[in-house]
């Protein structure tokens, strides 16, 4: 066994894992089930069909994309394999896997999974290729099929629907399941908890050993890499959250800059925005450093103003908080910062509030619902406070509810210097008059500053998923490669 | 600068690139006039309409997926960016870009690229948002407009093709296209080697580190993060050339396993198939190797099979030389290790391979054409030896054709054992007879044996871009982290 010598040691000789039990999905279903029954005024005998993700090729070449599951199928089946249809039934609470019938010759090329494989992996109560679902059905006949319609209020996507020919047959209702399966995943169980603090605490690990390879003159796309590299090597975990930001010099003014290709300046801000995916279950961290390991006053100057606002905000959430005033909270802070610094004229913070020129420094939410989804579901689900489409920085708000026991959320306020918003706001009748211009240009250089954190809400505060530097004395001290933590 | 300790030096100091020219596109785009005007039977005032790759959100969220340029828009003109059409006109050679219009908002989030960029970035004769295509048409009022319709030899896929709504005014032509321009991919221009050979050896580097770095009782997962790790990190490269392929104990006996998930068992065969693609241009590379760095006695005697019938094929290969024949040759040199060793009832050769015998133990192609996709364009192009769909192996072989100064291809030979295609074997009426069970069943678990290089054909011969080590020594010598070169 230890016949070589090796040349760098860069792979963990212990990988780690959390399992995620199958019997949370039958809870989740049964969770489903008192939903369904309690809320959604449904016939007797029905059931809900959802349709996993499909295998795709990357354009016209016999390559396939990597697969990511559909959140709610996941959520309910834990099925991890692609083109399988889940089936719960509201009468009996009995779950149902479809899959794919592969062709024989596939079992050359590919791992090849079939009922027996779905029933035992996922203990449902039978397993079938989907060429059954015609029969399943008849035999069944649903008074109602339940499938999940509806359009995301973040992206305005819909999810593609279940499409066997024989659904014609049948009342399909559309209106229902939608709202009732996203409320369910807004409140996250204990076994989810544990999954994100995982994957949360692997993340910010990750984004530590970037901090500490990196410097001035490097390149971008070497934290991207380096991060990646260690989630996947360690947990096994390659599948995306959402896309990489590493941003320095003037990128991390561009709120979703991910092309990560540049040279990483002197003297610079770093801004990194990364997390990962793990048993389904999402990370999304924010660090911002200074690429040769010192702020300077400037910089400094901003990152007190949102470290200040981040602090606030962790000092005051907990169930029965409202997100839209942290929002307004956060806001609050960085105009104050923004108004000793001489930014922005000395004015009472409402009226700056009311005229959203806190929105120009500071143009995105305070943070959105994490679970399955970076950005989870339900931040705008009725009986909630509506999304407000034409408000300056409350467009892309979230969520504005009253925070709940369970509720995963990020906490993300930022400060930036975006040239083309300022160019915006210099030409807008109102705000402009607010903005000292000479002193923001002396400030451009800084570009933007982001701390994200993720949480989990409880009865009087929050647990907290990261665990990176935050102070300017422990990222000064973490870039140094010292002992950062008390 | 240096005020920091590394944990560990894991990021390169100084990264490499390899810049594509601009003006090779602009050479391509003469080369196509050209081709078309020679062959194709066009009317004089026509143009070449090209669509880009278009960007796509994953599920129903407001998160992109990575962007893969699709490969003639790519050829043509360089471009890099999503949702680009590009045209050529075939009377005055001129080329045009048209990009998507994106809303003002975007910049506060993203890099937004407008026309002037496009024109200066990729000195084309011109460059406007896609809504000018009809104004565009109108003034050029073309005869004819060639565009790329096809369908793949190996998926059976087509491309998207342009859906302008003007298209309708205009005589659009579909059948010249995409035979003239996948002829001309078919042949490597000098800028195109380069880049190959680049990408050739930054992967092979990476295939040696994770053999360097990897051993029984680790994870499959880890080879491929310190494979994707080591080309990003060095070279910014993340885009997928094809899914890797980590595989150990049984695996490598399934041909494009991908799961990648398993512990690696001791005294196993590890078959890893990775390749990258920079610029465009990809590589896949195979090695195989002992998981304890000592193959077994069995293990060496199916390796040694394949690696003769690799050198064998390379000996022979040059400007002349039919792939078919190479084909033939390897699965006769790979029979004659199985007779030797009692795998096969000794038969001529002639009459195993007529039988089809060679193909239950090498079910797949001897190689591919490379470019600009990892199975490239051109395989069964008109002219040239058709698909054979219904002969075992040959129907996997992606090209027959006689080889040209300038083809880029893979040279990969293989021997496996694997369970589902020895189970047809054995109960196949003809090849069961030549087959000597006992003797298979005591080699199972060597599991499948495949070595894969990627050459540019010259007239005496080729040039190999893939360095690694290949002989039993030089494996063993690696795998000890020894200098493995003579």
């Amino acid at each position: 066994m230890e016949c070589r010598r090796k040349f760098d040691k860069i792979l963990s000789e212990q990988t780690l894992k959390l399992e995620l039990p199958i019997a949370f999905h039958k809870k989740v279903r049964q969770t489903l089930v008192d939903a369904m029954k309690k809320n959604g005024n449904i016939k007797e005998r029905s059931i809900v069909l959802l349709k996993g993700d499909t295998i795709k090729f990357m354009h016209d070449q016999d390559i396939v994309e990597e697969f990511q599951q559909e959140a709610n199928i996941f959520y309910l089946f834990g099925v991890r394999e692609f083109d399988c249809h889940g089936v719960l039934e509201l009468d009996t609470g009995k779950a149902f896997l479809f899959c794919r019938k592969i062709p024989d010759e596939w079992k050359i090329w590919i791992t090849v999974k079939e009922p027996p494989f779905f029933k035992q992996q996922y203990q449902v109560d039978d397993a079938w290729f989907d060429i059954e679902m015609e029969n399943y059905l008849k035999q069944k006949n649903p008074e109602e099929i339940h499938i999940y319609h509806g359009i995301d209020s973040d992206s305005g996507l819909s999810l593609p629907e279940p499409s066997f020919e024989c659904l014609k047959n049948y009342t399909v209702v559309k209106d229902k399941l939608y709202d009732i399966l996203n409320e369910l995943r807004v409140i996250k169980h204990p076994e989810e908890i544990e999954q994100m603090k995982f994957v949360g605490k692997i993340s910010s690990d990750a984004h530590l050993r970037v901090m500490n390879n990196i410097k001035a003159g490097m390149m971008e796309y070497q934290m991207e890499a380096l991060y990646k590299f260690h989630v996947h090597e360690l947990i096994g975990s390659k599948e995306k959250s959402y896309n990489c930001i590493c941003a320095s010099g003037e990128a991390p003014a561009l709120l979703h800059y991910i092309d990560n290709e540049k040279q990483i300046p002197d003297n610079a801000l770093i801004l990194n925005d990364m997390g990962s995916k793990y048993n389904g279950y999402t990370s999304d961290i924010t660090i911002t450093f200074p690429s040769n390991g010192k702020f300077t006053q400037k910089q400094k100057e901003i990152y007190n103003a949102v470290y200040e606002a981040y602090t606030a905000v962790l000092s005051k959430v907990k169930a029965g908080v409202s997100w839209e005033e942290m929002h307004f909270l956060a806001e609050r802070i960085i105009l104050q910062h923004l108004i000793k610094l001489g930014l922005v004229v000395d004015t009472p913070i409402q009226e700056l509030i009311e005229k959203r020129v806190s929105a120009m420094f500071f143009p995105h939410g305070l943070g959105h619902f994490m679970g399955l989804r970076v950005h989870d579901v339900g931040g705008y689900n009725p009986g909630h406070p509506p999304k407000l489409k034409d408000v300056a920085g409350l467009r892309s708000l979230r969520t504005r509810r009253v925070l709940q026991e369970g509720m995963c959320i990020s906490v993300e306020p930022g400060c930036y210097f975006n040239k083309s918003l300022l160019h915006l706001a210099y030409n807008h009748p109102v705000v402009s008059k607010y903005l000292v211009k000479e002193k923001i240009n002396e400030y451009l250089e800084v570009s933007g500053v982001r701390l994200e954190d993720n949480i989990v809400i409880t009865k009087d505060g929050y647990i907290n998923f990261t665990e990176v530097p935050r102070t300017i004395e422990e990222v000064e001290k973490a870039c140094a490669g010292l002992p950062w933590k008390d």
